[in-house]
Formats: structure tokens, C-alpha cells, sequence
């Protein structure tokens, strides 16, 4: 591996961070917090470190996959790291591990929480924790390739494909860096239209745009000890419309831009996403109904109650942001299958959110059909196509490995998390690593809506973290780490 | 689809079992019970059916795929509802779908059972039970291919694929006949010697020859309300050995009889399989061992005795057996969660286990691992080897196929279970369908070793139902008979 192209890479990874960080410092500012001053340090540090890692650039400077994966990889690690920090010296969090599964946590767009009073952090903290789903949201990769005019060969889109989740990484316009400059834009204007549709709804300035941020990063993190519950219907129908926006593959987006239309409504990617979404949001509907009038289950009775609750579950978990407006761990257990295949399932590829992607989903039932057909029919051979495109088989070989590393992790992980003596039962150790591995958030039973994974000991803490990262950067970034060939030293 | 020729092909099953159901009549008479004759009005109604629908024979006598997977499947849907009317006829079991459940749970080699009291039924219905287990196990087309000399073109393999689990089948010798009759010789043979260990280590011989059908064809019936509680330790540790040794894929015991030990022990999912039994034995050995020590879980203390159980268990659920000594229901569930991977794990291809089996397990790693390999060295393509040959692409595509249709199943099984009320938490609803779908068994909480699936309603039942036949066939052929263009006649 060519070290000093990663070097390179970090650098200035560290480099945005630090810019990144001085924003939390003028709001912690404003508030009159006096946490803006360990802003200011960790953006010093991470400044400094980065300028030092990036001082050298290599005059080749090729990305191979190598370099891409295992790059992409360590930038996410030490910007986790040093994002830490401020929750960690402003001694709001205690314990460094706590700290870092918070900003872990937002980064990948998670959402997953360690506190139970997110308010005592200040607003400072807070904001610096839901400005963190924004820029991991779209990638602060992603934003480095738009910002930075790589020199060179320019084989960069392979960190596009390292950071951008779905089977397969389409590029807008012809040059990468024009892309990643696209993508940010719409990224950019979507979510200040969101600000201001969350503050006509009534919520206040604050909190308009840190639950923005949650919710375009498709994470989750919010402001309040009550969640969602403080904000009005007209906040939490918004809320819907927008995760349901941001779940959307960003192609789609550029397509409306470009005008057309026709070729935007007939992504098969789309219809799927939304046809798993209302038949969710449906069937949950209706069993909630049944279930609290029947008083099987507690909750407020009424129709518009079960369809918005199940609407906005349905909406949070499938883009796997992970808001919340009702408890949905004491539904119906048929609802909590449907929670946990959404959690799954997850949003489309070319989105903020994570899971295992609609496309992916799409593909595998395709070629299981293929097959099936294949076998009646041995003569009739018709190749697999997705979007009006046959689908190469490289494309179907990385699909299917995809699918059983996603599982060899998922096995593991529930493993080393049920050895934990705070999984008291099967749903806390099987929801807690969907709902992390997916970049959710909340899961069922002690890590349900209302409660945290404050519980958890250093091991689970380190399994839940490394699965968060996995599952934002889908698998091989993170897998490539763990592969002793790539660390052989080459400087050239 | 040739329908004459599968009529032919059902007609043949039907005779076979109108056979075997005089073993059990026979058996009810020695033991003075009056089901004998409900036994031989089964045999003869059977036996007609048979005769009628095999008496024209297709000269043109091929097999095409279509015919070979919906003949399979309908023949052992056919086989299980004539197998069902002793139970019901002789009012043991009074209802239709409860019959019908405990015979598909025997032919399956499941061993799930509705009745909590299984010594009222008698000994020739017991028999019978035990019988479907062992019959079920090798198959009753594997069987039919024994015995019946076809005639024609002779492509019957397509029946023995539809029939014998794993992702490939291979032939012994060169004639598919000659195999099949290789493979019920070893099987018998096993079976005699299994009955002597038995009888050796104390059973009477009722129970021997019943629990060893239980064993060889990993279904798991018992004969006694207690389970295997009232047989000695001797008993205990020989049902360890024969239900591993019926797990193991029955060429390597061809390779045996060979005298080809070096081939035999070289056997990649040989070692796989004893690998994953000891790492499985061991750890629930060490964590049942603590749990019990510490209090957490009830149970008798000492390390023997929590070695055995883990034991026992590992191979019983490891095989898709589901015998059991001890309620793994209430181990920790780290346990828990070792047995329900085993359970979908599960035993060698070629065995008369069930499950994903060993070798698609293997599979599945090497490819994912190749992909991975191909990602940061794209430059290095190495084919994938199994057993010391190069796996072929069609049979990579099918496993990858058959993963996702594994899983869609499962899916929608658990989604329907779920709407169960019985299904009173999570762990029923998919311990429920993972026991039947892999054909073990007992699974936890509500169908959990000590109690039973007899509480489930009638729509559960069709379901576990489908799942214990689809899993025994894996998956084919019954989905092949959703499949329309199966079903155009074609009487030519």
C-alpha cells in the first residue's frame, strides 16, 4: 500500500474536520457555553495534524483499491477519533469509549445514544453531535473530492465507491470531482429547504436545524430528552416526507434537475422503496389499531394516531434514521419483524441512509428468479437487467459476497454482543447489532426508543462501533484493514 | 409437464408405502393393539392408488427437470396425507392437520411434534412415526430409484438432486440405480449396528429400533413421554456418536468401504462439520458449565453432566436431529444463539441431515473470501476449490440463488407465524420456523424441548408444514410447484 497517498488522504480529512469543528464553537458561542474553548483546541490539533499528514503529496498520486479501501477506512477511524474529543475534555462524557461511540454514532449516521439527558451536553455538543450525521451523511470523502482538485491519474472513483453505499457507484457527470460537487449541492439546498419547512411547522431555529441535519444524514440524533414527542403533527408529517426525501437515491435528484422526469419515476429502485415502505407503514398501521383498541398494547387510541406512528416508523427505520415518535418495542411482535427486516432492507442505494439497500434487495430476488427460471428452463438463458441496464457479472459476484460477509459480521457480531451481561435477553443482542450494523439507532427491548446503549460494557461498545463504521461503509473498506498484504510498506 | 409420467412415479411411491404401513400394522398386532387394521386399510387404499396410478408406464420414460422436481414434491406431499389417516382414522390424533403435521414432521426427519403425550398413542403408531423418520431420511425415491429398474433414456438424476440434499450430488458409481442401492445398503447396515450399540447399552428393543430410526434419519421422534430423560448415560453417549455419524456425508463412508481412508479423512466439510461441533460443544459446555456454577440457570451441577448435555445438544441440533436432554430453552443466550446457527447450519450434504448444510457453508466463504481477494487485488483471479476440484459456476449460481430463497422463505414464514396468537414472543415465532425449516425440531420458548407446536393454529401449521417439506427438499422442488409453466399438460 502506498502509505503516503493515505497519509495524504487523512490529512486532509483532518484538515475539513477541523473546519468542521469551529462551527459548534461559535454556536457554543453564542449559547455562551464555555465548551467552544475545546472546540477550538481539537480544531487546532486536528488542523495541525492534518497540514503535517498532508504536507508531502505524491506526484503519482493513483488511487489504487487498495489505497482507496484501506484510506477510506483509517480517515473514517481517526476522524472518529479526534471527533471525540470535545464530549471527552469538556468532561460531558466522561469515559473516552462513551465519547467515541456518541460521535461513531453520528457519523455514520447512526443515532445510536449512550446518554440518557442529551441536554445536560449543551447546544454547543449537541449541535457538533447532529452536524456530525450531516457531513457523514453524503461523506466527508465525498465533500473532500469536491473541494479538492486531485491531480494525477485521477482513479479517485474509487473512494467514491469506498464511501458511497449501493451495489454499484454511478457517476452523474463524466469527471468524479464534478459529481461530488453536485451531490453536495443538492445535499446543500434539500436540506435548507428542510430547515425552513421544520420552521414554518413551528419547531425553534435550534432545533429546526439540528433535527435537519438528523434527518438528511438519515441519523437520528435529536435535541431533546423527549425525542420527537415535544414537536407538533404538522413537525412529524414533515419529518416523514423529508427521511422518506433522503432515503431516495440522489441520481433520482439529479435526473428532476436535468428534467426528466420520465426516466426519475421509472427507477425500479424508487417504486421498490416506496412499495416496501407503504406496505410496512399499512400492515403496522392496521396491527396497532387492532392491538391497542384491543388493549393488547398501551398507546393512544385512534386512527391517525396508529397511521402517523406507523408511518413514521416505518419512514425512520426503513431510511434508518431512527427518530421516534412512539415505543415501537412493546408492538405486536408481527410489527417488530417488519421493524427489523426494515432495519435490514434499509434505504435506496445513492442515499444518506444505510441497511442493505433496496437495489441489493432488488438484485438478489432477480437473479433468485433467473435462477429458478434457469432450472425449469435450461434452454432459455435471459440475462439479468436493473434500470434498463443488463447487470454485469461482477456486479452479481461482489452482490452475493456482499450478502454473506453482511451475515458472517451480523453472526459474529451477535455473538461477542450476547456474551454482554446487559443483553438480558435475545432482542437486546440481535436489535442492538441490527440496529447499529444498519446505522438505525434504536432497537428493541434495553435498547429501545426510550432507553440507550449507555449499558454496555467496552467489548460491546467496541463491537457496536466497528459495525457502525462497516455498515456505513458497507463491509470492504473496514474488511480491508483486517487483510495482512495490504500493509506491506510501498512508498513509490 | 409430462403428467403421465408422474403420475407413474407417485404411483410407484404410493406402493412403497403401502408396504412399509404393514410394519407398523405388524407391530400393533405382536403388541395386541387394534390399530393393526386401520394400518392395513391404509396399506390397501395406498396400495390401489398406486397400482391405478402407475399402471401405464410413459414409453419415452425421461425425466426433464420440471418433471423431476414437481414429481418429487407432490410425491411426498401424496406420501403425507395417506401417511396421516392411521393417526387420524384411529382417533389418536383427532384432528386431520394434526396427523397431517406429525407425519410431514416424520417424513421431513423433523421430529416436531403437536402431541404432549406421545405414549397414548401405541406402539404400532409410534412405530409408524419413528418408521416415517428413517424412511424419510435416505427418501423414498432414493429408495424407488433402488428397486425400480427404469427404462429409457434414463435422466433420473434430476430425481436423486431433487431428493438428496447439497449443493451438488454426486454419483458413486456410474449408474444412478447401483448408487441408490449402494447408499440404503450402508444405511441399513448403520442402522442394524446402531440398534445392537442400543440394545447393548440397555434398551428394550421396542425402544432401540425406534430411536435408532430416530437417529439414522436425524428426525428425533421419541417413544417415551420423558425424551431421552429415562435412557442411561451409555444410551446417551452412543446417540452422540450415531447422530454425528449420521450427519457425515455418506460418500465419505463409500470412500470407506473403498478402503480409500486417506480421500475419506481428507474431506474439507468432514473436518468443517467436526470443527463447528467441537467449537459449539465446547463453548456451550464452558457456558452452561459457569451459568449453572453462578446460579443463573437451574440444572444439575457438575462438569460431566454439563459436557453431555452440551454435547448432546451440539449433536443434535448440529444434525437436525433434535433429540434432547436438556432444556436449551433456558441457557444463556449465548447458547441460545449457537444453537439457532447450528440449527441453520446444520449437517453435511449427502447426509439424511438437514439445514443450509456444511458444504454451502463452505462454500459460501470461499467465494466471499475470493471476492474479497479479486477487490484489493484485482489482478489475481484464482478459481474456487472444493474438495479438491474446481466448483463450477452453475453450482456457485444456484448456491447463491438458493441462499436468497432461503432466506425469502424464511422471511415470509416468520412474518405469518408472527400473526399467530400463540405466538406469544419473538422467539417462538422464528425458533418455530427455524426447527421445521431445517427440520430439527424442538426450538425455544413455547415449542421449546419440554413442550410442543400443538397450540398453533391451523394457518401456522400449513405453514411449518410447507417449510419442514421445502427444507427437506430444499427449496426447489416445492417452489416449482408455484411455478405456472409447470403446470401446462403435456401428455407426450
Amino acid at each position: 500500500m502506498n502509505l503516503r497517498i493515505v497519509a495524504y488522504l487523512i490529512g486532509w480529512v483532518l484538515k475539513i474536520e477541523a473546519v468542521a469543528m469551529l462551527i459548534p464553537g461559535i454556536v457554543a458561542m453564542i449559547y455562551g457555553e464555555n465548551t467552544w474553548y475545546w472546540f477550538l483546541i481539537c480544531a487546532v490539533v486536528s488542523g495541525t495534524a492534518g497540514v503535517f499528514l498532508s504536507r508531502k503529496k505524491n506526484r503519482k498520486g493513483n488511487f489504487y483499491a487498495r489505497e482507496g479501501y484501506a484510506g477510506t477506512a483509517l480517515s473514517w477511524i481517526l476522524m472518529s477519533v479526534v471527533g471525540a474529543l470535545p464530549f471527552f475534555l469538556s468532561g460531558r462524557i466522561p469515559h473516552y469509549m462513551d465519547a467515541l461511540f456518541e460521535i461513531v454514532s453520528g457519523f455514520t449516521t447512526t443515532g445510536a445514544s449512550v446518554l440518557s439527558d442529551v441536554e445536560s451536553l449543551g447546544r454547543g455538543l449537541l449541535f457538533w453531535r447532529s452536524f456530525s450525521h450531516w457531513l457523514g451523511g453524503m461523506g466527508v470523502l465525498v465533500l473532500l473530492l469536491a473541494i479538492l482538485p486531485f491531480s494525477g491519474g485521477g482513479n479517485h472513483m474509487v473512494i467514491m465507491k469506498a464511501e458511497s453505499p449501493g451495489p454499484q457507484v454511478s457517476k452523474l457527470v463524466p469527471r468524479v470531482r464534478e459529481t461530488a460537487i453536485v451531490l453536495y449541492g443538492i445535499y446543500t439546498v434539500l436540506t435548507v429547504i428542510m430547515i425552513i419547512t421544520y420552521l414554518i411547522s413551528g419547531m425553534n431555529f435550534f432545533d429546526a436545524v439540528c433535527i435537519a441535519f438528523g434527518t438528511a444524514g438519515t441519523g437520528g440524533f435529536c435535541v431533546r430528552n423527549d425525542g420527537m414527542a415535544s414537536y407538533n403533527n404538522v413537525s412529524i408529517v414533515f419529518a416523514i416526507f423529508w427521511m422518506l426525501v433522503f432515503g431516495v437515491n440522489f441520481n433520482i435528484y439529479y435526473l428532476i434537475l436535468k428534467r426528466k422526469w420520465k426516466d426519475a419515476l421509472r427507477s425500479e429502485e424508487l417504486r421498490a422503496y416506496l412499495s416496501i415502505f407503504l406496505t410496512a407503514a399499512v400492515i403496522m398501521t392496521i396491527v396497532t389499531f387492532i392491538a391497542i383498541y384491543s388493549k393488547e398494547i398501551g398507546g393512544a387510541k385512534g386512527f391517525f394516531l396508529s397511521l402517523r406512528d406507523s408511518a413514521f416508523t416505518a419512514a425512520s427505520i426503513q431510511t434508518t434514521t431512527g427518530f421516534s415518535t412512539a415505543d415501537f418495542s412493546h408492538w405486536p411482535i408481527v410489527c417488530r419483524w417488519i421493524i427489523l427486516l426494515l432495519m435490514v432492507f434499509g434505504a435506496s442505494a445513492g442515499s444518506t441512509g444505510g441497511g442493505v439497500k433496496v437495489a441489493r434487495i432488488v438484485l438478489l430476488l432477480k437473479e433468485a428468479k433467473s435462477e429458478l427460471h434457469y432450472l425449469i428452463h435450461p434452454n432459455a438463458v435471459k440475462p439479468i437487467k436493473f434500470e434498463g441496464k443488463v447487470v454485469e457479472k461482477t456486479v452479481l459476484r461482489s452482490l452475493n459476497s456482499y450478502v454473506v460477509i453482511y451475515l458472517v459480521i451480523l453472526i459474529l457480531s451477535v455473538f461477542l454482543v450476547s456474551l454482554d451481561p446487559a443483553s438480558k435477553d435475545f432482542e437486546t443482542a440481535y436489535s442492538a447489532v441490527l440496529a447499529t450494523y444498519n446505522n438505525i439507532g434504536p432497537g428493541l427491548s434495553i435498547v429501545s426508543p426510550l432507553l440507550n446503549y449507555g449499558s454496555f460494557n467496552v467489548l460491546t461498545k467496541l463491537v457496536l462501533i466497528f459495525d457502525m463504521i462497516a455498515g456505513r461503509l458497507e463491509l470492504l473498506p473496514m474488511l480491508a484493514l483486517f487483510n495482512p498484504t495490504i500493509w506491506k510498506r510501498k512508498f513509490m
